[in-house]
């Protein structure tokens, strides 16, 4: 009896925008799985370019021209969420296959449509893998990153071949791709990771304003946040601006939230607050 | 040469009330120290009673009637805030030394105020151990709970003999003891502590209110926050209450750092956005 050996998929030549923690680490995966040809990439920063060389991340460094894209199949932009207007805007050549990592999709859908609007050919797969942490930069690029991670790709117009590349691309890294609308992404995420972000700012805040010695005063009990907040503060920046209307209806949420509890405590009412307190303990079992 | 073990101090008999996770934990690590004699207890929750015993948590069971106590050395109180008004005044014997293990230390001191006036001789030393987790009952006990933790001792007066024992047996048990001004504690701890658990309450509530099935979607990012808000109900309602006047403070200063955020995000201003992410950033060395 022979037994076939899974295939791995092919994804040719790949070249990468932007050699960080998400781009790293995806292909340093594809990599080991033997799933790519060659890897060239740019970076702005030319410490993280030469790193992502030595580390074997890139093959080479090019400039990111359309005679330097010529050989490449799919172009992964692992950049900026507001770098990815002028970017997408340039243009590529018709054949090759773009697709992005960022966190906000309305946004890149909407520069997308712009390029189109001025005569781009090629096809564009918008993707946003779940993973990562505080760290950035290609030194924190490591194999396994997207293990059981999910990744959202929100398809413009029909679910075609293209999709299905991309989607391929993620599985073979490990990841569990889920298919959602722009627009409902960018809601989804203002709620359960945008907003929840601008909390963790808003509590370290707070505790600083009152006095910055706390911080160190809290044995621990910080540590969550703390770290939440030490992540890429231009990265956040761009993310709260680029789901600006979104992200601003989930924050009065939570100021709502906040001034229920507060008139609660203002009466004194510890019944209703074990109240509240019981419903969403209990919410634990969804996640 | 004869190298002398280093002597592990000896509490003799203790009597536990509440026999959750913090005192179950305690008697444990004592235990297996030899720091103990015979350990008795009760609890409200007879499930938790029979539980402690078949865990060899407590030796016995007992009432805590006055002639139940007389052989004891040391009486934890490990039992929820509100509950310790009515145990504080009920009154021990004039030599027995008792202790607390609750998150707010003002109500007890106010608590023991109050019993001495009514011409109670026993000594009292309010302390808190900074360790736990949302789990709670004696099923959760574990050794080794306390190791690097943090624990705050309020002495009320002077610090004589009776605050070092309480300081020995949590030093005992692996626990960094620190001094503070029952006040200054509850002020810390205020911002630090409970504060940001109510943040966790209302991160939760307004998302949940927005849509229960957006938790699901989360992709694991909530996770943490839904763990701080599986903790118990009751036992933080009592929390948010016994600490009310400072809580009220912290969680107005929060949002007022919300309103902040809200403000920036409704004129777009990405760097101002990120000068106030940076800031906070930079904040974690301090932890």
């Amino acid at each position: 009896m022979t037994v076939l050996k899974p295939q791995v998929p092919f994804f040719g030549n790949i070249f990468l925008l932007g050699v960080g923690l998400i781009g790293g680490s995806l292909v340093l995966d594809l990599r080991e799985r033997g799933a790519v040809g060659k890897v060239a990439g740019f970076d702005t920063n030319p410490g993280n370019l030469r790193r992502a060389l030595d580390m074997g991340i890139l093959d080479e460094a090019r400039e990111m021209c359309p005679e330097a894209l010529e050989d490449c199949d799919i172009i992964v932009l692992a950049i900026p969420v507001v770098a990815l207007d002028s970017v997408l805007e340039k243009g590529f050549g018709a054949d090759v296959l773009v697709t992005d990592v960022g966190s906000v999709k309305g946004s890149s859908v909407r520069a997308y449509g712009k390029a189109m609007e001025k005569g781009v050919k090629y096809s564009f797969v918008p993707a946003h893998p779940i993973a990562g942490d505080e760290r950035s930069g290609p030194e924190a690029a490591r194999r396994g990153l997207f293990e059981g991670a999910r990744v959202i790709i929100t398809p413009i117009g029909e679910a075609g071949r293209d999709v299905q590349t991309i989607r391929n691309m993620w599985e073979t890294v490990g990841g569990k791709v889920h298919f959602m609308a722009p627009a409902e992404h960018d809601s989804v995420f203002s709620w359960v990771s945008h907003m929840p972000h601008m909390a963790a700012y808003a509590i370290i805040d707070s505790i600083y304003r009152e006095n910055p010695e706390l911080i160190g005063l809290s044995g621990g009990g910080l540590r969550d946040y703390t770290r939440i907040v030490a992540s890429s503060p231009a990265m956040w920046a761009q993310i709260a601006v680029a789901n600006r209307e979104k992200l601003l209806e989930a924050t009065r949420g939570l100021r709502g939230s906040v001034d229920r509890i507060i008139q609660t405590l203002e009466r004194g009412d510890s019944e209703e607050l074990e109240r509240i307190f019981s419903l969403l303990a209990g919410v634990r079992k969804g996640v």
